[in-house]
């Protein structure tokens, strides 16, 4: 029998899962303190649900997991956060407005894999919904800003603007038809290079060869600006005072200036944003996948709905911001295991009144189920990156244990108290 | 278009989820207190992993999610968290022993729905794997207590033993091969009655009446006595010892007198437990069934790797958990709303600076984004269960906002910091 993780789907244990774990707390942190509450929905959509969101196709939809239940419903697993939540918002029409909800659930999508491109991933989306203007966006980015901060990693935000984008095309004279196409093609200038992409303009988006080369030009030179730079050459188009008012408020939220920078080519490959998109890169480039991207996208919870409302949201790679991510210090949530000095009942009782205590007092601590001997006891914690061991003996009466610490060999006869404090001085 | 959730599974909103978040959070505290690592698990098992467990057949295979990859790999979801757990042990076989691992995942089950059941359930479980003496099933019995103190549920343990199960039925005469049989009949005791499990016992289990209904006698009498007596009737039996070993040491590990009690009829409805079995109920009988249940089993992991590895285990219900607990008191995360008094820039980067603060302190606190007026502030806030407003002006230079407490209606001029503090008081 494989005993291997099904194709393309990982286990994640003791250090991995830690590390995860501390990151998924900080994000959830993060997203409760700007006021967002949580959500959660099925793995399991309806097929019709799912595929409804792309009436236009999308490559997605080729990656969605089908099943059927015993009744003969046709189901697919999620593939993002956004689709569930259009679903909820058009089933309740009832909820309070704005509705800002964070949702931190695995998505499924049955795709080629690659160099971290998973099957199975996690997911964070932040989204607002029901507020129009650009307030909603900034917040967004100055949120961003806070996560990436509480996680400890350096990053900076590209933004644009879909609206901006339309009016840089449309004065290059591109056909109001061709422009989503186009745009999903400058998105790729990054990864494809600009040979690449005038021959997907010319050849699939079926752009007159002048004007590509033109559009071309036209964004190396606008990615080549500063933000002022940028805004000023693109003053008067459609989308350019949204972008500008987007970048002052991401900044009055507590953005710092420098942490936004806009970026033409930037247009996320998706076909329903309507607005600002944004997307976080790691600033020493180590992984060039974004760590988070989204935008505003006011047309997708009316086509569930009937009834339009507007939406902006920002969506976390948990994988790839662990992959960014320094190994977790801790292989072992435990900070100190528990154990008796030798195999008495009295010793083995001690040690348990001993473990008890630490743990009324929150420190994590193991003891000592198998009878190790106490040297046997140090080596095995030591190993499993458990800092502290407690050797409790009979005589103990005075509720003292000689506890050592394993990194630098230091030992002292400390109570379940003292020995509390000693473990929270190190974590 | 269908907007409800797929049949069977639902959507958590706002107090739902946070109820939802606590427990989980209270739970693995508890958890990571006893020094169990996290462990997580893809939602895709192969079809074989999902089906050796019970190469005997059971129900659950019926009830497994299949579908198949794009490679024509043939997939499930899984229906619980040991299999898993035994695919990763038998698939890494050099994990230090003992293995405490805990697991806090979804389950999928394609059964029919009844109340309390659901198709997507979310399971919270703990084993240990490499300890072969009842030290580990007692220290399962010392979390269980722990965790649903922590929870502020009032619960009992009941516990039984499965070789003093095989011992009573063996000096009843029922044959070795139709035991396993009568077992999983005699586990449906209060739930079908004497009657009922006299008729299972005869007819699909094939026993002599005359054995079925001595066994009967034994088992409601054993079901009436307290654990001393019940020790001392089973002493001798395969089992009995282990089972007074078990209460001792899970009494000396923090779960006072009382909270285990033994009862013969309980035997966990799979054939795979090997020795001490358990169950939680809620002690006001509020839900029938139980809240978290498991036990040992020495066979399991080893019908996955070849090698025998004892085993024990306990799965904490987080949905029945929940319907348990009462609805949580906040229906939101945020504390504080921050809006500014009029619509006035100042006052709005005012109002976002007065939240920042707040954040800053550890206080979840939502901006205005959509310019309401105050009364429509207020009016929001407290339909959404936020218990406090904060109203900033632009003439507060001084940092200062007019903080109303939504429940008493009290209003005070408080800077960032003092607001902080009357929020924390409340939570």
């Amino acid at each position: 029998m494989d005993l291997s993780p099904v194709r393309g789907c990982r286990d994640f244990l003791s250090g991995e899962a830690v590390k995860r774990g501390e990151a998924l707390a900080a994000l959830k942190r993060v997203f409760e303190s700007y006021g967002f509450n949580p959500l959660e929905t099925p793995a399991l959509e309806s097929l019709e649900v799912l595929l409804s969101k792309y009436a236009g196709g999308s490559e997605i939809l080729k990656e969605v997991y089908k099943l059927e239940d015993q009744g003969g419903r046709s189901l697919g697993l999620r593939y993002d956060l956004t689709v569930p939540l259009c679903r909820v918002i058009a089933g309740n029409p009832r909820l309070a407005l704005p509705f800002k909800r964070y949702q931190t659930q695995s998505v499924w999508r049955d795709g080629p894999i690659k160099a971290g491109r998973y099957r199975e991933f996690t997911q964070c989306d932040v989204d607002i919904v029901g507020i129009e203007g650009v307030r909603a966006d900034a917040e967004l980015a100055a949120l961003a800003f806070d996560a990436f901060q509480a996680l400890g990693l350096e990053v900076e935000m590209r933004a644009n603007n879909r609206k901006l984008l339309n009016a840089l095309l449309a004065r290059q004279g591109v056909p109001d038809e061709k422009r989503n196409g186009a745009i999903l093609a400058l998105d790729k200038l990054e990864k494809l290079g600009a040979e690449g992409v005038l021959a997907e303009l010319v050849g699939e988006r079926a752009l007159a060869a002048g004007i590509a080369k033109k559009l071309l030009i036209e964004f190396k030179e606008l990615d080549a600006l500063d933000n002022k730079a940028f805004l000023k050459r693109a003053k008067g188009l459609d989308g350019a005072s949204e972008l500008a008012e987007f970048l002052e408020l991401a900044e009055a939220m507590g953005a710092p200036a420098g942490f936004v920078r806009l970026q033409a080519s930037l247009a996320r490959g998706l076909a329903y944003y309507t607005g600002t998109v944004f997307e976080v890169f790691l600033k020493n480039g180590a992984i060039k996948s974004s760590l988070a991207a989204g935008g505003r996208f006011d047309g997708l919870v009316g086509a569930f709905s009937g009834k339009p409302l507007p939406a902006v949201g920002l969506s976390f790679g948990l994988d790839v911001i662990c992959e960014a991510l320094p190994a977790s210090e801790k292989k072992s949530v435990a900070s100190i295991l528990v154990a008796p000095v030798s195999d008495g009942e009295r010793e083995f009782n001690a040690a348990l009144a001993y473990a008890r205590a630490l743990r009324a007092l929150g420190v994590n601590a193991l003891t000592d189920l198998k009878g190790r001997s106490p040297s046997k006891n140090a080596e095995w914690a030591s190993k499993q990156g458990v800092a502290f061991v407690a050797f409790v003996g009979s005589e103990e009466a005075s509720g003292k244990a000689r506890v050592k610490d394993l990194a630098s060999g230091e030992e002292a006869e400390l109570s379940a108290q003292e020995a509390a404090g000693r473990v929270k001085q190190r974590f």
